[in-house]
Protein backbone atom coordinates (compact mmCIF):
# COMPACT_ATOMS: atom_id res chain seq x y z
CA UNK A 1 0.00 0.00 0.00
CA UNK A 2 1.64 3.22 -0.84
CA UNK A 3 0.03 6.12 1.45
CA UNK A 4 1.01 9.27 -0.76
CA UNK A 5 2.32 8.80 -4.31
CA UNK A 6 3.64 11.83 -6.32
CA UNK A 7 3.64 11.72 -9.92
CA UNK A 8 6.24 14.20 -11.31
CA UNK A 9 4.62 14.58 -15.38
CA UNK A 10 0.69 13.26 -15.22
CA UNK A 11 0.70 11.91 -18.90
CA UNK A 12 -0.30 8.47 -20.33
CA UNK A 13 2.32 6.96 -18.00
CA UNK A 14 2.13 8.37 -15.13
CA UNK A 15 -1.35 9.40 -15.34
CA UNK A 16 -1.64 5.36 -16.31
CA UNK A 17 -0.39 4.58 -13.14
CA UNK A 18 -2.39 6.48 -10.82
CA UNK A 19 -5.69 5.42 -12.86
CA UNK A 20 -4.23 1.39 -11.94
CA UNK A 21 -3.25 1.89 -8.72
CA UNK A 22 -6.38 3.62 -7.45
CA UNK A 23 -8.50 0.86 -9.65
CA UNK A 24 -6.40 -1.59 -7.29
CA UNK A 25 -6.98 0.33 -4.07
CA UNK A 26 -3.37 0.23 -3.73
CA UNK A 27 -2.96 4.45 -2.86
CA UNK A 28 -3.88 6.59 -0.58
CA UNK A 29 -3.35 10.26 -2.16
CA UNK A 30 -2.17 11.20 -5.38
CA UNK A 31 -0.50 14.23 -5.70
CA UNK A 32 0.47 15.10 -9.31
CA UNK A 33 2.97 17.78 -10.52
CA UNK A 34 4.13 19.12 -13.96
CA UNK A 35 4.28 22.45 -16.11
CA UNK A 36 0.74 22.77 -18.02
CA UNK A 37 -2.22 23.90 -15.60
CA UNK A 38 -4.83 22.67 -18.01
CA UNK A 39 -3.44 18.84 -18.42
CA UNK A 40 -3.50 18.87 -14.26
CA UNK A 41 -6.99 20.65 -14.05
CA UNK A 42 -8.25 17.96 -16.45
CA UNK A 43 -6.40 15.18 -14.50
CA UNK A 44 -8.07 16.57 -11.31
CA UNK A 45 -11.36 16.37 -13.29
CA UNK A 46 -10.39 12.90 -14.32
CA UNK A 47 -10.04 11.58 -10.92
CA UNK A 48 -6.44 10.75 -11.73
CA UNK A 49 -4.87 13.00 -8.73
CA UNK A 50 -6.14 14.44 -5.63
CA UNK A 51 -4.53 17.52 -5.77
CA UNK A 52 -1.61 18.70 -8.00
CA UNK A 53 1.09 21.85 -7.83
CA UNK A 54 3.48 22.94 -10.40
CA UNK A 55 6.21 22.42 -8.00
CA UNK A 56 8.05 18.91 -8.28
CA UNK A 57 9.62 19.64 -4.49
CA UNK A 58 6.08 20.61 -2.77
CA UNK A 59 5.13 17.53 -4.85
CA UNK A 60 7.58 15.13 -3.03
CA UNK A 61 7.23 16.64 0.23
CA UNK A 62 5.24 13.96 2.88
CA UNK A 63 5.31 11.24 -0.53
CA UNK A 64 6.36 7.58 -0.12
CA UNK A 65 6.24 6.82 -3.49
CA UNK A 66 7.64 8.91 -5.81
CA UNK A 67 7.01 8.37 -9.74
CA UNK A 68 8.89 10.75 -12.20
CA UNK A 69 6.98 10.45 -15.52
CA UNK A 70 8.54 13.18 -17.39
CA UNK A 71 10.92 13.11 -20.53
CA UNK A 72 14.50 11.73 -20.48
CA UNK A 73 15.76 15.43 -20.86
CA UNK A 74 13.95 16.70 -18.03
CA UNK A 75 14.82 14.19 -15.61
CA UNK A 76 17.75 16.00 -14.16
CA UNK A 77 16.37 19.62 -13.42
CA UNK A 78 13.24 17.29 -11.45
CA UNK A 79 15.56 15.71 -9.79
CA UNK A 80 17.35 18.48 -8.31
CA UNK A 81 14.16 20.11 -8.19
CA UNK A 82 12.97 17.29 -4.90
CA UNK A 83 16.57 16.52 -3.53
CA UNK A 84 16.18 18.61 -0.76
CA UNK A 85 12.57 17.49 0.02
CA UNK A 86 12.21 13.63 0.19
CA UNK A 87 11.65 12.25 2.66
CA UNK A 88 13.95 9.50 3.97
CA UNK A 89 12.16 6.93 3.40
CA UNK A 90 11.05 7.60 -0.04
CA UNK A 91 11.53 5.54 -2.36
CA UNK A 92 12.05 7.33 -6.58
CA UNK A 93 11.30 5.28 -9.36
CA UNK A 94 10.71 6.52 -13.54
CA UNK A 95 9.21 5.76 -16.35
CA UNK A 96 12.28 7.02 -18.39
CA UNK A 97 13.12 4.43 -22.10
CA UNK A 98 16.59 4.61 -21.46
CA UNK A 99 18.01 4.28 -18.47
CA UNK A 100 21.96 5.38 -18.42
CA UNK A 101 20.82 8.52 -18.56
CA UNK A 102 18.84 8.52 -15.64
CA UNK A 103 21.07 6.86 -13.86
CA UNK A 104 23.65 9.61 -15.29
CA UNK A 105 21.47 12.38 -14.47
CA UNK A 106 21.05 11.03 -10.65
CA UNK A 107 24.47 10.37 -10.23
CA UNK A 108 25.24 13.94 -11.24
CA UNK A 109 22.44 15.98 -9.01
CA UNK A 110 22.94 13.36 -5.86
CA UNK A 111 26.77 12.64 -6.18
CA UNK A 112 26.19 9.10 -5.77
CA UNK A 113 23.47 6.60 -6.69
CA UNK A 114 20.86 7.22 -4.06
CA UNK A 115 19.66 3.48 -2.72
CA UNK A 116 15.94 4.59 -2.52
CA UNK A 117 16.07 5.39 -6.21
CA UNK A 118 14.83 2.10 -8.66
CA UNK A 119 15.35 2.66 -12.33
CA UNK A 120 12.23 1.45 -14.35
CA UNK A 121 10.86 1.64 -17.36
CA UNK A 122 7.57 0.20 -18.26
CA UNK A 123 7.00 -1.36 -21.45
CA UNK A 124 4.14 -0.14 -22.93
CA UNK A 125 2.39 3.14 -24.11
CA UNK A 126 0.41 3.95 -26.95
CA UNK A 127 1.02 6.72 -29.91
CA UNK A 128 -1.38 8.84 -27.69
CA UNK A 129 -0.25 11.09 -24.86
CA UNK A 130 -1.61 13.57 -22.12
CA UNK A 131 -3.42 12.51 -19.14
CA UNK A 132 -6.85 11.84 -21.55
CA UNK A 133 -5.22 8.74 -22.92
CA UNK A 134 -4.08 7.31 -19.83
CA UNK A 135 -6.17 4.53 -18.74
CA UNK A 136 -6.07 2.10 -15.62
CA UNK A 137 -5.29 -1.40 -17.80
CA UNK A 138 -2.55 -0.01 -20.01
CA UNK A 139 0.16 -2.30 -17.71
CA UNK A 140 -1.92 -5.16 -17.49
CA UNK A 141 0.00 -8.07 -18.75
CA UNK A 142 2.72 -5.85 -19.85
CA UNK A 143 6.69 -5.92 -19.04
CA UNK A 144 8.47 -3.71 -16.13
CA UNK A 145 11.97 -3.55 -16.61
CA UNK A 146 13.74 -2.15 -13.70
CA UNK A 147 17.60 -1.80 -13.73
CA UNK A 148 18.89 -1.69 -9.97
CA UNK A 149 22.48 -0.86 -9.47
CA UNK A 150 24.59 -2.58 -6.33
CA UNK A 151 24.20 -0.16 -4.32
CA UNK A 152 20.62 -0.53 -4.74
CA UNK A 153 18.59 -0.82 -1.47
CA UNK A 154 16.21 -4.24 -1.60
CA UNK A 155 13.31 -3.51 0.12
CA UNK A 156 12.98 0.10 -2.92
CA UNK A 157 13.53 -2.96 -5.10
CA UNK A 158 11.05 -5.09 -3.47
CA UNK A 159 8.50 -1.77 -2.90
CA UNK A 160 8.55 -0.91 -6.58
CA UNK A 161 8.40 -4.30 -7.74
CA UNK A 162 5.52 -4.58 -6.02
CA UNK A 163 3.47 -1.55 -6.90
CA UNK A 164 4.24 -2.17 -10.56
CA UNK A 165 2.47 -6.15 -9.85
CA UNK A 166 -0.12 -4.61 -8.59
CA UNK A 167 -1.09 -2.53 -12.23
CA UNK A 168 -0.74 -5.96 -13.34
CA UNK A 169 2.34 -5.86 -15.27
CA UNK A 170 5.45 -8.60 -15.31
CA UNK A 171 8.21 -7.61 -13.67
CA UNK A 172 11.94 -8.06 -14.69
CA UNK A 173 15.39 -6.97 -13.62
CA UNK A 174 18.02 -6.75 -16.18
CA UNK A 175 21.46 -4.87 -16.06
CA UNK A 176 21.15 -0.56 -16.98
CA UNK A 177 23.65 -0.69 -20.50
CA UNK A 178 21.51 -4.06 -21.48
CA UNK A 179 18.22 -2.60 -21.00
CA UNK A 180 19.34 0.36 -23.45
CA UNK A 181 20.80 -2.27 -26.06
CA UNK A 182 17.30 -4.48 -25.60
CA UNK A 183 15.34 -1.15 -26.22
CA UNK A 184 17.44 0.43 -28.74
CA UNK A 185 17.01 -2.67 -30.91
CA UNK A 186 12.81 -3.43 -30.06
CA UNK A 187 11.59 0.31 -29.60
CA UNK A 188 13.97 2.64 -30.59
CA UNK A 189 14.96 1.89 -33.93
CA UNK A 190 11.65 0.81 -35.23
CA UNK A 191 10.78 4.56 -34.26
CA UNK A 192 13.46 5.94 -36.24
CA UNK A 193 12.52 3.70 -39.32
CA UNK A 194 9.00 5.18 -38.90
CA UNK A 195 9.83 8.84 -38.77
CA UNK A 196 12.29 8.96 -41.31
CA UNK A 197 10.10 6.90 -43.66
CA UNK A 198 7.22 9.22 -43.09
CA UNK A 199 9.35 12.40 -43.30
CA UNK A 200 10.94 10.89 -46.24
CA UNK A 201 7.55 10.36 -48.36
CA UNK A 202 6.04 14.09 -46.86
CA UNK A 203 8.78 15.70 -48.50
CA UNK A 204 8.22 13.77 -51.93
CA UNK A 205 6.80 16.46 -54.16
CA UNK A 206 3.23 14.28 -54.46
CA UNK A 207 3.03 13.72 -51.28
CA UNK A 208 -0.51 13.79 -51.21
CA UNK A 209 -1.47 11.41 -53.73
CA UNK A 210 1.46 9.13 -52.02
CA UNK A 211 -0.43 9.11 -48.64
CA UNK A 212 -3.91 8.38 -50.53
CA UNK A 213 -2.67 5.04 -51.72
CA UNK A 214 -1.04 4.21 -48.98
CA UNK A 215 -2.77 0.77 -47.64
CA UNK A 216 -3.97 -0.55 -44.60
CA UNK A 217 -0.58 -1.96 -43.75
CA UNK A 218 0.84 1.11 -44.04
CA UNK A 219 -1.18 2.80 -41.40
CA UNK A 220 0.02 0.04 -38.84
CA UNK A 221 3.86 0.31 -40.12
CA UNK A 222 3.93 4.15 -39.07
CA UNK A 223 1.62 4.51 -36.62
CA UNK A 224 4.57 4.50 -34.29
CA UNK A 225 5.31 7.85 -36.01
CA UNK A 226 2.63 9.70 -34.28
CA UNK A 227 4.28 9.57 -31.15
CA UNK A 228 5.52 12.61 -28.90
CA UNK A 229 8.29 14.41 -31.24
CA UNK A 230 9.76 16.07 -27.75
CA UNK A 231 10.14 12.51 -25.98
CA UNK A 232 11.65 10.57 -28.96
CA UNK A 233 14.14 13.33 -28.93
CA UNK A 234 15.02 12.64 -25.81
CA UNK A 235 15.36 9.41 -26.34
CA UNK A 236 17.50 9.59 -29.23
CA UNK A 237 19.89 11.89 -27.29
CA UNK A 238 19.86 9.70 -23.93
CA UNK A 239 20.33 6.45 -26.30
CA UNK A 240 22.68 8.01 -28.71
CA UNK A 241 25.27 5.07 -28.24
CA UNK A 242 23.32 1.88 -28.46
CA UNK A 243 20.63 3.64 -31.14
CA UNK A 244 23.85 4.47 -33.68
CA UNK A 245 25.20 0.93 -33.10
CA UNK A 246 22.01 -0.44 -33.93
CA UNK A 247 21.67 1.89 -36.77
CA UNK A 248 24.86 0.75 -38.12
CA UNK A 249 23.74 -2.31 -37.85
CA UNK A 250 20.27 -1.84 -39.57
CA UNK A 251 22.32 -0.28 -42.33
CA UNK A 252 24.38 -2.84 -43.18
CA UNK A 253 20.96 -4.68 -43.27
CA UNK A 254 19.30 -2.70 -45.79
CA UNK A 255 22.34 -1.92 -47.78
CA UNK A 256 22.71 -6.13 -48.63
CA UNK A 257 18.76 -5.72 -49.19
CA UNK A 258 18.86 -2.84 -52.02
CA UNK A 259 22.37 -4.72 -53.66
CA UNK A 260 20.34 -7.68 -53.89
CA UNK A 261 17.44 -5.51 -55.45
CA UNK A 262 20.30 -3.86 -57.86
CA UNK A 263 21.15 -7.04 -58.55
CA UNK A 264 17.71 -8.91 -59.13
CA UNK A 265 19.20 -11.41 -56.81
CA UNK A 266 15.77 -13.03 -55.94
CA UNK A 267 17.34 -16.25 -54.20
CA UNK A 268 19.17 -13.89 -51.85
CA UNK A 269 16.16 -11.71 -51.24
CA UNK A 270 13.84 -15.07 -51.01
CA UNK A 271 15.90 -16.00 -48.23
CA UNK A 272 16.10 -12.56 -45.96
CA UNK A 273 12.04 -12.81 -46.57
CA UNK A 274 11.94 -16.45 -45.72
CA UNK A 275 13.77 -15.68 -42.35
CA UNK A 276 12.39 -12.58 -40.96
CA UNK A 277 8.91 -13.94 -41.69
CA UNK A 278 9.70 -17.18 -39.95
CA UNK A 279 11.48 -14.83 -37.09
CA UNK A 280 8.28 -12.91 -36.99
CA UNK A 281 6.19 -15.18 -36.78
CA UNK A 282 7.89 -17.82 -34.35
CA UNK A 283 8.42 -14.76 -31.87
CA UNK A 284 6.16 -11.65 -31.89
CA UNK A 285 2.98 -13.35 -32.34
CA UNK A 286 3.56 -15.89 -29.54
CA UNK A 287 4.12 -13.30 -27.54
CA UNK A 288 1.79 -12.22 -24.68
CA UNK B 1 -22.61 -9.68 -65.12
CA UNK B 2 -19.56 -11.72 -65.94
CA UNK B 3 -20.98 -15.17 -67.10
CA UNK B 4 -17.56 -17.13 -66.29
CA UNK B 5 -14.56 -16.52 -64.45
CA UNK B 6 -11.43 -17.51 -64.76
CA UNK B 7 -8.99 -17.08 -62.00
CA UNK B 8 -5.72 -17.83 -62.00
CA UNK B 9 -4.13 -18.22 -58.87
CA UNK B 10 -6.52 -19.02 -55.73
CA UNK B 11 -5.31 -17.16 -53.11
CA UNK B 12 -6.24 -14.51 -50.75
CA UNK B 13 -6.56 -12.23 -53.83
CA UNK B 14 -8.28 -14.17 -56.28
CA UNK B 15 -10.47 -16.09 -53.50
CA UNK B 16 -11.88 -12.68 -52.45
CA UNK B 17 -12.53 -11.38 -55.91
CA UNK B 18 -14.80 -14.30 -56.21
CA UNK B 19 -16.62 -14.23 -53.14
CA UNK B 20 -17.11 -11.06 -53.49
CA UNK B 21 -18.88 -11.49 -56.66
CA UNK B 22 -20.39 -13.68 -55.94
CA UNK B 23 -21.93 -12.66 -52.62
CA UNK B 24 -23.35 -9.40 -54.86
CA UNK B 25 -24.53 -11.68 -57.50
CA UNK B 26 -22.39 -10.94 -60.36
CA UNK B 27 -21.17 -13.74 -61.29
CA UNK B 28 -22.32 -17.08 -63.18
CA UNK B 29 -19.76 -19.74 -63.14
CA UNK B 30 -16.34 -19.41 -61.37
CA UNK B 31 -12.98 -21.76 -62.77
CA UNK B 32 -10.17 -21.85 -60.65
CA UNK B 33 -7.18 -22.99 -61.21
CA UNK B 34 -3.58 -23.38 -59.56
CA UNK B 35 -0.69 -25.33 -58.97
CA UNK B 36 -1.72 -26.62 -55.40
CA UNK B 37 -4.41 -29.27 -55.49
CA UNK B 38 -4.77 -29.21 -51.56
CA UNK B 39 -5.79 -25.32 -51.87
CA UNK B 40 -7.87 -25.57 -54.79
CA UNK B 41 -10.22 -28.32 -53.31
CA UNK B 42 -9.67 -26.20 -50.02
CA UNK B 43 -11.22 -23.50 -52.43
CA UNK B 44 -14.15 -25.76 -53.94
CA UNK B 45 -14.77 -27.17 -50.49
CA UNK B 46 -15.88 -23.49 -49.31
CA UNK B 47 -17.49 -22.66 -52.26
CA UNK B 48 -15.34 -20.41 -53.28
CA UNK B 49 -14.98 -21.96 -57.17
CA UNK B 50 -17.25 -23.80 -59.01
CA UNK B 51 -14.76 -26.30 -60.82
CA UNK B 52 -10.83 -26.10 -60.89
CA UNK B 53 -7.65 -27.31 -63.25
CA UNK B 54 -4.35 -27.08 -62.78
CA UNK B 55 -3.84 -25.78 -66.94
CA UNK B 56 -4.63 -22.67 -67.77
CA UNK B 57 -5.65 -22.75 -71.05
CA UNK B 58 -8.36 -24.69 -69.80
CA UNK B 59 -9.20 -22.49 -66.98
CA UNK B 60 -10.01 -19.80 -69.34
CA UNK B 61 -11.85 -21.23 -72.48
CA UNK B 62 -14.89 -20.13 -72.88
CA UNK B 63 -14.26 -17.44 -69.92
CA UNK B 64 -15.14 -13.70 -70.85
CA UNK B 65 -13.70 -12.79 -67.71
CA UNK B 66 -10.07 -13.96 -66.84
CA UNK B 67 -8.04 -12.44 -63.25
CA UNK B 68 -4.72 -13.41 -62.89
CA UNK B 69 -3.85 -13.64 -59.40
CA UNK B 70 -0.61 -15.27 -59.46
CA UNK B 71 2.99 -13.96 -58.38
CA UNK B 72 4.70 -11.23 -60.74
CA UNK B 73 6.91 -14.04 -61.86
CA UNK B 74 4.46 -16.47 -63.19
CA UNK B 75 2.51 -14.00 -65.28
CA UNK B 76 4.71 -14.74 -68.16
CA UNK B 77 4.19 -18.24 -68.23
CA UNK B 78 0.72 -18.01 -67.50
CA UNK B 79 0.08 -15.26 -70.40
CA UNK B 80 2.08 -18.00 -72.79
CA UNK B 81 -0.42 -20.23 -71.71
CA UNK B 82 -3.74 -18.76 -71.92
CA UNK B 83 -2.67 -16.73 -75.36
CA UNK B 84 -4.08 -19.63 -77.59
CA UNK B 85 -7.43 -20.48 -75.55
CA UNK B 86 -9.27 -16.80 -75.13
CA UNK B 87 -12.04 -15.98 -76.54
CA UNK B 88 -12.39 -12.87 -78.64
CA UNK B 89 -14.62 -10.83 -76.23
CA UNK B 90 -12.68 -12.33 -72.85
CA UNK B 91 -11.56 -9.62 -70.82
CA UNK B 92 -8.04 -9.97 -68.90
CA UNK B 93 -7.02 -8.25 -65.79
CA UNK B 94 -4.48 -8.84 -63.01
CA UNK B 95 -3.70 -8.05 -59.13
CA UNK B 96 -0.26 -8.04 -59.90
CA UNK B 97 1.78 -4.75 -57.43
CA UNK B 98 3.73 -4.39 -59.98
CA UNK B 99 2.35 -3.17 -63.36
CA UNK B 100 5.22 -1.99 -65.55
CA UNK B 101 6.49 -5.80 -65.18
CA UNK B 102 2.83 -7.16 -66.60
CA UNK B 103 2.88 -5.07 -69.33
CA UNK B 104 6.26 -6.18 -70.12
CA UNK B 105 5.52 -9.86 -70.26
CA UNK B 106 2.32 -8.86 -71.82
CA UNK B 107 4.22 -7.59 -75.48
CA UNK B 108 7.15 -10.48 -74.78
CA UNK B 109 3.81 -13.26 -74.94
CA UNK B 110 1.53 -11.46 -77.37
CA UNK B 111 3.77 -9.28 -79.35
CA UNK B 112 1.87 -6.17 -78.66
CA UNK B 113 -0.01 -5.15 -75.83
CA UNK B 114 -3.93 -7.17 -76.51
CA UNK B 115 -6.04 -4.46 -76.00
CA UNK B 116 -8.73 -6.43 -73.88
CA UNK B 117 -5.74 -6.77 -71.72
CA UNK B 118 -6.46 -4.16 -68.73
CA UNK B 119 -3.57 -4.00 -65.72
CA UNK B 120 -4.69 -3.18 -62.33
CA UNK B 121 -3.90 -3.67 -58.83
CA UNK B 122 -6.17 -3.67 -55.79
CA UNK B 123 -4.77 -2.15 -53.01
CA UNK B 124 -5.76 -4.33 -50.43
CA UNK B 125 -4.70 -7.44 -48.92
CA UNK B 126 -3.31 -8.93 -45.39
CA UNK B 127 -0.06 -10.47 -44.35
CA UNK B 128 -2.16 -13.84 -44.78
CA UNK B 129 -2.10 -16.34 -48.23
CA UNK B 130 -4.56 -18.69 -49.38
CA UNK B 131 -7.83 -19.58 -50.16
CA UNK B 132 -8.48 -19.69 -46.69
CA UNK B 133 -7.49 -16.44 -46.00
CA UNK B 134 -9.70 -15.08 -48.43
CA UNK B 135 -13.46 -13.15 -47.56
CA UNK B 136 -15.70 -11.00 -50.00
CA UNK B 137 -15.13 -7.65 -47.85
CA UNK B 138 -11.44 -7.07 -48.48
CA UNK B 139 -12.11 -4.66 -51.35
CA UNK B 140 -14.95 -3.00 -49.96
CA UNK B 141 -13.82 0.62 -49.77
CA UNK B 142 -10.46 -0.21 -50.90
CA UNK B 143 -8.79 1.19 -53.74
CA UNK B 144 -8.01 -0.08 -56.71
CA UNK B 145 -5.93 1.34 -59.44
CA UNK B 146 -5.56 0.17 -63.46
CA UNK B 147 -3.41 1.69 -65.27
CA UNK B 148 -4.73 1.42 -69.17
CA UNK B 149 -2.39 1.81 -72.43
CA UNK B 150 -3.37 3.94 -75.31
CA UNK B 151 -4.43 0.77 -76.66
CA UNK B 152 -6.75 -0.79 -74.01
CA UNK B 153 -10.12 -1.31 -75.34
CA UNK B 154 -12.21 1.50 -73.58
CA UNK B 155 -14.96 -1.70 -73.35
CA UNK B 156 -12.62 -3.75 -71.35
CA UNK B 157 -11.32 -0.90 -68.92
CA UNK B 158 -15.08 -0.17 -68.57
CA UNK B 159 -15.88 -4.26 -67.47
CA UNK B 160 -12.91 -4.24 -65.04
CA UNK B 161 -13.71 -1.00 -63.54
CA UNK B 162 -17.62 -1.78 -63.10
CA UNK B 163 -16.44 -6.06 -61.41
CA UNK B 164 -14.77 -3.92 -58.98
CA UNK B 165 -16.77 -1.07 -58.23
CA UNK B 166 -19.86 -4.12 -57.62
CA UNK B 167 -17.15 -5.71 -54.94
CA UNK B 168 -17.18 -2.52 -53.14
CA UNK B 169 -13.96 -0.92 -54.60
CA UNK B 170 -13.45 2.68 -55.65
CA UNK B 171 -11.15 2.81 -59.17
CA UNK B 172 -8.77 5.27 -59.93
CA UNK B 173 -6.64 5.28 -63.27
CA UNK B 174 -2.95 5.75 -63.30
CA UNK B 175 0.12 5.20 -66.07
CA UNK B 176 2.20 2.27 -65.40
CA UNK B 177 5.39 4.02 -64.23
CA UNK B 178 3.46 6.52 -62.16
CA UNK B 179 1.45 3.44 -60.26
CA UNK B 180 4.88 2.22 -59.78
CA UNK B 181 6.50 4.78 -57.71
CA UNK B 182 3.65 5.58 -55.88
CA UNK B 183 3.41 1.55 -55.22
CA UNK B 184 7.26 1.67 -54.19
CA UNK B 185 7.33 4.66 -52.11
CA UNK B 186 3.82 3.55 -50.14
CA UNK B 187 3.99 -0.08 -49.81
CA UNK B 188 7.37 -1.98 -51.10
CA UNK B 189 9.73 0.07 -49.33
CA UNK B 190 7.44 -0.33 -45.76
CA UNK B 191 7.82 -4.08 -46.25
CA UNK B 192 11.27 -3.90 -47.26
CA UNK B 193 12.07 -1.74 -43.70
CA UNK B 194 9.90 -3.95 -42.15
CA UNK B 195 11.69 -7.46 -43.69
CA UNK B 196 15.16 -5.59 -42.50
CA UNK B 197 14.25 -5.07 -39.58
CA UNK B 198 13.12 -8.26 -38.21
CA UNK B 199 15.74 -10.07 -40.36
CA UNK B 200 18.55 -7.79 -38.49
CA UNK B 201 17.06 -8.41 -34.87
CA UNK B 202 16.90 -12.21 -35.76
CA UNK B 203 20.55 -12.34 -36.43
CA UNK B 204 21.35 -11.03 -33.53
CA UNK B 205 22.98 -13.22 -30.49
CA UNK B 206 20.27 -12.23 -28.17
CA UNK B 207 17.68 -12.55 -30.66
CA UNK B 208 15.31 -14.23 -28.27
CA UNK B 209 15.20 -11.70 -25.34
CA UNK B 210 14.97 -8.91 -28.12
CA UNK B 211 12.03 -10.13 -29.16
CA UNK B 212 10.85 -10.91 -25.72
CA UNK B 213 10.57 -7.32 -25.47
CA UNK B 214 9.02 -5.97 -28.55
CA UNK B 215 6.34 -4.21 -27.09
CA UNK B 216 2.77 -3.82 -29.29
CA UNK B 217 4.23 -0.91 -31.11
CA UNK B 218 6.52 -3.77 -32.49
CA UNK B 219 4.33 -6.08 -33.48
CA UNK B 220 2.22 -3.36 -35.56
CA UNK B 221 5.43 -2.43 -37.13
CA UNK B 222 6.44 -5.83 -37.91
CA UNK B 223 3.43 -7.39 -39.11
CA UNK B 224 3.83 -7.18 -42.78
CA UNK B 225 7.21 -9.05 -42.15
CA UNK B 226 4.68 -11.80 -41.91
CA UNK B 227 3.51 -11.36 -45.68
CA UNK B 228 4.70 -14.19 -48.27
CA UNK B 229 8.18 -14.22 -48.89
CA UNK B 230 7.87 -15.15 -52.90
CA UNK B 231 5.40 -12.56 -53.94
CA UNK B 232 7.81 -10.22 -52.29
CA UNK B 233 10.92 -11.40 -54.32
CA UNK B 234 8.70 -11.48 -57.18
CA UNK B 235 7.79 -7.61 -56.57
CA UNK B 236 11.14 -6.74 -55.54
CA UNK B 237 12.57 -7.96 -58.74
CA UNK B 238 9.56 -6.83 -60.75
CA UNK B 239 9.68 -3.21 -59.28
CA UNK B 240 13.63 -2.75 -58.64
CA UNK B 241 13.99 0.17 -60.63
CA UNK B 242 11.32 2.38 -58.42
CA UNK B 243 11.89 0.55 -55.72
CA UNK B 244 16.14 1.30 -55.44
CA UNK B 245 15.36 5.13 -56.32
CA UNK B 246 13.31 4.81 -53.18
CA UNK B 247 15.36 3.03 -51.37
CA UNK B 248 18.09 5.14 -51.98
CA UNK B 249 16.02 8.42 -51.18
CA UNK B 250 15.37 6.78 -47.49
CA UNK B 251 19.14 6.16 -47.01
CA UNK B 252 19.68 9.65 -47.65
CA UNK B 253 16.70 10.29 -44.76
CA UNK B 254 18.26 7.66 -42.19
CA UNK B 255 21.40 8.79 -43.19
CA UNK B 256 21.23 12.20 -41.99
CA UNK B 257 18.75 10.71 -39.15
CA UNK B 258 22.02 8.89 -37.53
CA UNK B 259 24.57 11.62 -37.77
CA UNK B 260 21.68 14.35 -35.58
CA UNK B 261 21.87 11.15 -33.27
CA UNK B 262 25.70 11.01 -33.12
CA UNK B 263 26.06 14.27 -33.11
CA UNK B 264 23.04 15.01 -30.05
CA UNK B 265 21.40 17.69 -32.33
CA UNK B 266 18.20 17.91 -30.89
CA UNK B 267 16.80 20.63 -33.32
CA UNK B 268 17.04 18.44 -35.59
CA UNK B 269 16.09 15.70 -34.83
CA UNK B 270 12.61 17.36 -33.25
CA UNK B 271 12.05 18.98 -36.77
CA UNK B 272 12.03 15.32 -38.45
CA UNK B 273 9.93 13.46 -35.59
CA UNK B 274 7.27 16.81 -35.38
CA UNK B 275 7.07 17.08 -39.54
CA UNK B 276 6.60 13.61 -39.39
CA UNK B 277 3.78 13.25 -36.86
CA UNK B 278 2.10 16.21 -38.81
CA UNK B 279 2.33 14.43 -41.69
CA UNK B 280 1.28 10.84 -40.35
CA UNK B 281 -1.61 12.50 -38.20
CA UNK B 282 -2.70 14.64 -41.15
CA UNK B 283 -2.81 11.92 -43.82
CA UNK B 284 -3.00 9.05 -42.51
CA UNK B 285 -5.51 9.32 -39.77
CA UNK B 286 -7.85 11.13 -42.17
CA UNK B 287 -7.81 8.28 -45.17
CA UNK B 288 -10.59 6.36 -45.26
Amino acid sequence: MIERLAIIGVGLIGGSLARALRAANAVGEVVGCGRSLDNLEKAHELGVIDRFTHDPGEAVAGADMIFLAVPLGAMRTVMAAIRQRLDTAAVITDGGSVKGSVVADALAVFGAMPPRLVPGHPIAGTECSGVEASFAELYAQRRVILTPLPETDPDALNRVTRMWETCGAEVTTMAVAHHDEVLAATSHLPHMLAFSLVDALAQMRENDEIFRYAAGGFRDFTRIASSDPVMWRDICIANREALSAMLARFGVEMTGLAESIRRGDGVHLLEIFERAKSARDRYVDSAP
